[in-house]
């Protein structure tokens, strides 16, 4: 009689969003080390920075996501952004530009559609757990960055789903960067292992991939390098 | 000097997600009776029955909606319901067998997906009204149909926009069928002036796109005309 020994691996699978950004990048680094198997969701929504989607792969990859899936969703259907639209990316604005009001590059729903997603595929995967890289501080302009918004998000998911209905899971939305400033992150993600080489955060690449400096994200990213006292290992065109 | 007259039409806008089922045809008439004008969101998501998605559209126009949309998104990427994957369509079920437990032909997450993106076009539009076809008699079984579920997303979804964050517009999520029977809803879409022949129900038509008259939605659907009082005008296969 033959013994045969199978391993199943007793750890839970957690659904992580991941753009290819830094914070998305610090964001699975941190359900990594909380012990969960990653399950990495990016989406092709028709944005300009497509070269983002090399960098998600590129970053699942290195943080040992278990699989990574990019749906499709043309969001340019509906319009509305300068992400996805034909309106130009905002350039060289202040800070106090930047943190008052809702900026133009904010997308209708973005991170509900994300989260939506996210949500089909943990409960196809029986997980109970989705991380998001949203953060309060950096893009406080933004209304579904904000916790009442995940706190309302997490409620609503939990009428929503098999599992919630049934009583048998409670869906947790991770948010482990939402209090952080961009230099904790990036503090963060060092410490935790991320790569931030092969993340990228520019609105407007060149045909290099290297990124404007200028943007909105250029400009925060930049700043919370120096803020954390490292610099930034992506390439800027001169 | 010439005099121009310009008619800005003083209609109020609402986004009406519409498959091309009965359910969905009668809540897009409810919106019209109530004086929106309709903006018709339909899904290629992957499902078997594409049928419905040519059923949207005579509907849409049927109804007088000034604009229809489909977007495209492909839920077979995550998997998970026997609408989109490859796992048979029960049929012949009795009713017992249907309002107990969640059917097989739930996909998950699909209303919050669905819910997600008119938010994104609502937003777009700069409308405040988005109505949906659930109900919560016939398709009990599906936790999102229930009218907690719709009250937690209609309030995610208010913490979610600009338009929330400000403060200026409230959204609503309508439900009009949500605690009709099957047969009220037929009654309410005749006198709406919904034409049902136009419709589409079926989850396993055939490559004319008669109806199976077997599986639940096919079931669900003659019960309803039954009681109703009145013949189903679709093509049943023999």
């Amino acid at each position: 009689m033959s013994s045969v020994s199978i391993t199943i691996s007793s750890k839970r699978t957690a659904v992580c969003l991941l753009s290819g950004g830094l914070d998305s990048a610090t964001a699975l680094a941190f359900a990594r080390r909380d012990g969960f198997a990653c399950y990495a969701l990016s989406f092709d929504y028709g944005q300009r920075h497509r070269i983002e989607l090399e960098a998600a792969a590129r970053v699942a990859r290195s943080l040992g996501a278990v699989e990574q899936k990019t749906a499709v969703i043309d969001l340019r259907l509906l319009g509305g952004s300068a992400l996805t639209d034909a309106i130009d990316v905002p350039k060289d604005r202040l800070a106090s530009e930047m943190s008052s009001g809702i900026p133009i590059t904010y997308v209708p729903a973005r991170n509900t559609i994300f989260l939506s997603f996210a949500l089909a595929w943990a409960e196809v995967l029986g997980s109970s757990d989705i991380y998001i890289g949203v953060n309060a501080v950096d893009y406080s302009g933004y209304p579904d960055c904000r916790p009442e918004y995940i706190g309302a998000f997490e409620h609503m998911a939990n009428l929503a789903t098999k599992a919630g209905v049934e009583g048998s899971q409670r869906l947790k939305i991770h948010t482990p960067l939402i209090d952080l400033s961009k230099a904790d992150i990036i503090r963060a993600g060092l410490s935790l292992g991320v790569d931030f080489a092969l993340t990228h955060s520019c609105y407007d690449p060149d045909e290099e991939g290297r990124a404007c400096g200028h943007c909105d994200s250029c400009q925060l990213r930049l700043a919370g390098f120096a803020a954390a006292g490292t610099a930034d290992p992506v390439a800027y065109r001169p």
